[in-house]
């Protein structure tokens, strides 16, 4: 059950809603094209299906349309940004932005907010930095659904992490990986579809290995990339703690238990030690370690070596980050975003209740 | 069949020995505190059961034991350091050092090398960087023993990275870790013992899941962290990408399958694209964020709630990264390093070549 939409008239519709929660003309603009994004490369989970849970964000008052966004601290290569608890599509374009102006200045630069929101998709703000010929850094916390090594309890979110490397005619190297095993966003495909999940995604409530997607809603945890202490679960499990310090401890956000939950109807953690949702940010100009021009040679050169690699049987080629999600967005651009009917039936009805068309 | 050594003469007979090869003493002395550091903390296969293949590099001309370290390239905030072919043992002290130097004027410090060897474990460099209350960053590439996501081909090193954190009252968190389900002291250890390998950590020369941990060296392949696509191992390899990229591809060193391998007897790689081994180092001035005192409360806060977290069936406690390697320390500073006999063998055939007493 999906109906296909092109992507400048849903770019379009999520623009004026979230000019009607309160976002300036420039604010709106922005946070649809970061939300939209997802969309295009293929992360549905975090696109504009989450539309209506920002928009009860903001109803709950967990969210502030109209932030003064602030630099709090600062030297030449690093800032810290107050979001004045907006939305996290607004404040982060922002925060990333002031990383790319230090890299001018400084060669690097290094920005950790606090009182923030979601941000969408880690992979757009570091290809913010790959159009100005520098490497883009993007991490976030996010509210504890991942139990490290050995822990029964969630402590960390699926704290993602994007990379993004510019090359000369190859398009661009873009990880963007939650440090979990599974995004959380397979498994509630396997939730509506009442699937297994395979082993080493998920655990139960004691902490057990557990194949049933729906443990994840009665106490169960996703796992860190590694699946159990035998597969390197304790590296993932140090990733995503890195993503929180970084993001939380660095800038006085909240970190592990107590980070904002999505979901509006979810209770606030009590007793939090920070403000919002924390994210890091990083820009490194290429030309400040070597020229662009060599630099980029010699990417293609890598990039070329990887993807002629012998493949495996039963696949065609070995693939380099970012080439499903750039294929995918290529594609939609093209033929439209396919969307569930569930958003959108949510889009419809933000569109009533806002008196924004919506088809 | 294991002899246990008091550290302070191991280190003292492979400063010696490193003297003997045409270091000078304060080179001599640098390399063997990073060498040995490995063993102390438990790292066996990167510690002094090296230093006969360190020679070996420096016989075959391989290694220059009288290395004229340079900055070639350099901004407030970032350098590239050429290490002359010197030991990545004395290389990579000093880009450490520069890092930290460039962090103390410029808030952070970013130094990619390249033209240096191989380096003893990342974490002694982030600990450098903790000791001056900045959050320091270490990795390395080296030679391809790792197959990428669908790869027959192994085109990436074990490729480490060290993140480490200063706490205030609680001890460093240090995470430390090949991007690799295994490291590879893991395997040699099931070899020696002809035992099975977990399915995960290998495939063998075609590709294939392999629990036989010779294949390794008929052309078989250390598997990125994740194990396979279904349990993320395309973000082990993004993973192992970036440090490769960081590295080499930034720095001029050495990339993919063309970085020179560690055994002297292993032929080098043709037409190689850069120059020697690569490391990337970074340091981050706590204080660039926010003051050093508010940041330690907050990562104490942070270790003690992930540290009393409730356990697993069958475990003591959640683990914060670096307290195995620290309690290891501990322990083997009181009560000696203890090494298999072969590295026995090995120092002792050393020191009669070098005339160096051992024992």
């Amino acid at each position: 059950m999906e109906q296909v939409f092109q992507y400048e008239r849903l770019l379009l519709f999520t623009k004026k809603i979230f000019q009607k929660i309160g976002c300036s003309e420039q604010d709106a603009a922005t946070a649809s094209t970061v939300l939209l994004s997802a969309d295009l490369r293929g992360i549905d989970s975090h696109g504009v299906a989450r539309l209506a849970g920002y928009v009860r964000l903001w109803e709950a008052k967990r969210a502030n349309t109209k932030p003064i966004i602030q630099i709090i601290h600062e030297t030449i290569s690093t800032a810290v940004v107050d979001g004045d608890g907006g939305l996290g599509l607004v404040v982060a374009p922002y925060a990333m932005q002031i990383a790319i102006e230090k890299a001018r200045k400084a060669g690097t630069g290094w920005v950790s907010v606090q009182n923030s929101n979601h941000f969408g998709i880690a992979g757009y703000y570091g290809l913010k930095a790959v159009e100005e010929d520098m490497i883009g850094i993007a991490m976030t916390n996010a509210s504890a659904l991942v139990a490290p090594t050995f822990s029964v309890e969630r402590l960390l979110g699926t704290n993602p992490i994007c990379i993004a490397v510019p090359a000369g005619e190859e398009p661009p190297f873009v990880a963007d990986l939650a440090t979990t095993t599974a995004a959380n966003g397979k498994l509630e495909i396997l939730q509506r579809k009442n699937q297994l999940a395979p082993a080493g995604w998920i655990q139960d409530k004691d902490g057990n290995i557990s194949t049933n997607p729906h443990e994840l809603k009665a106490g169960g945890a996703l796992l860190p990339l590694g699946s159990d202490k035998e597969h390197g679960s304790h590296k993932g499990y140090a990733l995503g703690a890195i993503v929180d310090i970084f993001s939380a401890v660095l800038s006085g956000a909240n970190y592990g238990p107590w980070v904002p939950p999505f979901p509006a109807y979810v209770a606030m953690p009590e007793q939090t030690p920070g403000k919002g949702i924390g994210h890091f940010f990083g820009a490194m100009r290429i030309d400040a370690f070597r020229s662009a021009s060599s630099f980029k040679e010699h990417m293609d050169k890598w990039i070329r070596r990887f993807r002629s690699a012998k493949p495996v049987k039963g696949q065609e080629s070995v693939l380099i980050p970012g080439d499903p999600e750039r294929q995918m967005e290529t594609k939609r651009l093209k033929q439209g975003i396919p969307l569930l009917h569930p958003v959108v039936e949510d889009l419809k009805y933000l569109g009533e209740r806002f008196d924004v068309l919506f088809d």
